[in-house]
């Protein structure tokens, strides 16, 4: 098994509405929960109450689409506004997701790192320091965690920070932009990807949840070509619709029913009728 | 500040719907985020998609009413599904256990271990070995945590299982349920907390929300009391009912109105206007 992990701030952890895409259901796909996994629905990392969609599920569909004898798990530690200094070596967020990472590493080989993180720096003239920082609290994680190579992939600010709402005070976000944009071509097996053309949500300071499928869309495509990623990619509403175009196997509409079950929005005799005709279509497949 | 560990299964971590009680909203409530405090909001325990309404945040809520000036946080460890084996001191969800309280015991002192499990134990003659188990479980758990005297409170497993749904393999909950009461009584400062006229879900199997409301708030006359509750409270309804009497604080009304926002339910100018009111409100105060 295989597995990625989720760093950074409320862009990372994912605040799309969850209602506004298909959701990502897959048997093959997991997230940490209690250091065991567990079968992945969103919202995957529920640091607040209004956790919703990142850009972690559709990475991780694209990516099963590739490999599809294999399993990828998630592991959640992003952090809704939390500063750049909130992610140095010593402090508790960087701690508990190395320590996170480590129930991971037990039972899974982390091949990959998603970091999105900035907003919360893109003012007060915080670029001053911010690159030598997020240079020190990469290098930490990937010492930390025994992964000098794996690919790093560095997510960019959006343009409509600075603009309105919970964005407004963002009024440094390009400078911020530029200076992720540079630390990826310091530091070796890092790649960048851009934010360009994404939308928020009403409150001007989180990526909408389309926008979410297509960064995702990004983040997997720096992974698979090693390589940064500066503009959004030609053919992106079409894999962003592949994510969730392929037909349920049985497994999963299993799971569906499973949890309406537990929702209490079916009967026990129709969620027993459901079980049977999964098997069925199972044995048939 | 003070906190409280939550441990066990699905019914620690909370099946209740959350539409079907008022929700808990309580400025000096914070729940264990990514090794940091944060607000309290249900979920709480969030091992799962379907995670909602468990004991702790009515205890918590009771808790607050007897320590107004003190802020009391939530560690939540329960995992939906586990067996008492799975709780053994080596098995990740004890190490992971230990580890998230440690970085809760930095910043506060755990007062109250709450446990619940039971129910997939509830077969297959588990009860002849499970004494001895849980006996060896909770010691450990105390050890590792240094926590030798903090109360230990157990809850009991419900009359509806072994009845229907997802309870119906919980023929042994009765055998089940005397082992826990009679491991209260052989450890000490460990109390047992009955789940007497507790009623399911459609599911058969979890405590339906007001259920849980009424089991935290047992929790926590044994943790108040330092003793075994075996009968439901002769004033269980009023207790629940001033669970969320209160009016809520001017801080209280502001988290409400900042996740509507972020959900998208209000606009820029609506939420503006409510933190402006929301302020005027707490000048007055």
């Amino acid at each position: 098994m295989q597995s990625i992990l989720m760093v950074g701030q409320s862009n990372m952890a994912g605040r799309g509405f969850l209602t506004a895409v298909p959701p990502i259901l897959n048997d093959h796909l997991r997230m940490l929960r209690n250091g065991r996994w567990q079968q992945l629905a969103e919202p995957v990392n529920v640091d607040r109450e209004v956790a919703g969609v990142g850009p972690a599920p559709a990475f991780a569909q694209a990516w099963s689409a590739d490999h599809p004898a294999d399993t990828l798990g998630l592991i959640p530690c992003a952090e809704g506004g939390s500063a750049l200094a909130d992610w140095a070596p010593d402090a508790p967020l960087m701690r508990h997701a190395i320590s996170e990472a480590r129930f991971a590493q037990e039972t899974s080989e982390i091949v990959a790192i998603l970091w999105h993180q900035g907003e919360s720096d893109s003012l007060n003239l915080h670029y001053r320091t911010y690159r030598d920082q997020l240079r020190q609290t990469l290098t930490h994680l990937r010492t930390a965690l025994n992964l000098p190579t794996v690919p790093l992939i560095l997510g960019g600010l959006p343009a409509f920070l600075g603009q309105h709402g919970f964005g407004l005070s963002a009024t440094e976000a390009p400078q911020i932009d530029a200076l992720i944009h540079q630390t990826a071509s310091d530091l070796p097996h890092t790649y960048f990807v851009t934010a360009a053309d994404l939308t928020a949500n009403p409150d001007g300071i989180h990526l909408d949840a389309p926008s979410q499928r297509r960064f995702g869309v990004r983040y997997y495509q720096a992974f698979r070509q090693r390589a940064d990623v500066l503009a959004p990619l030609p053919d992106e509403p079409q894999r962003v619709a592949q994510l969730t175009a392929h037909p349920l196997t049985p497994a999963e509409t299993l799971y569906l029913q499973s949890k309406r079950f537990a929702l209490g929005q079916t009967t026990f005799t129709e969620f027993m009728a459901a079980v049977r005709a999964s098997q069925t279509q199972g044995a048939d497949a």
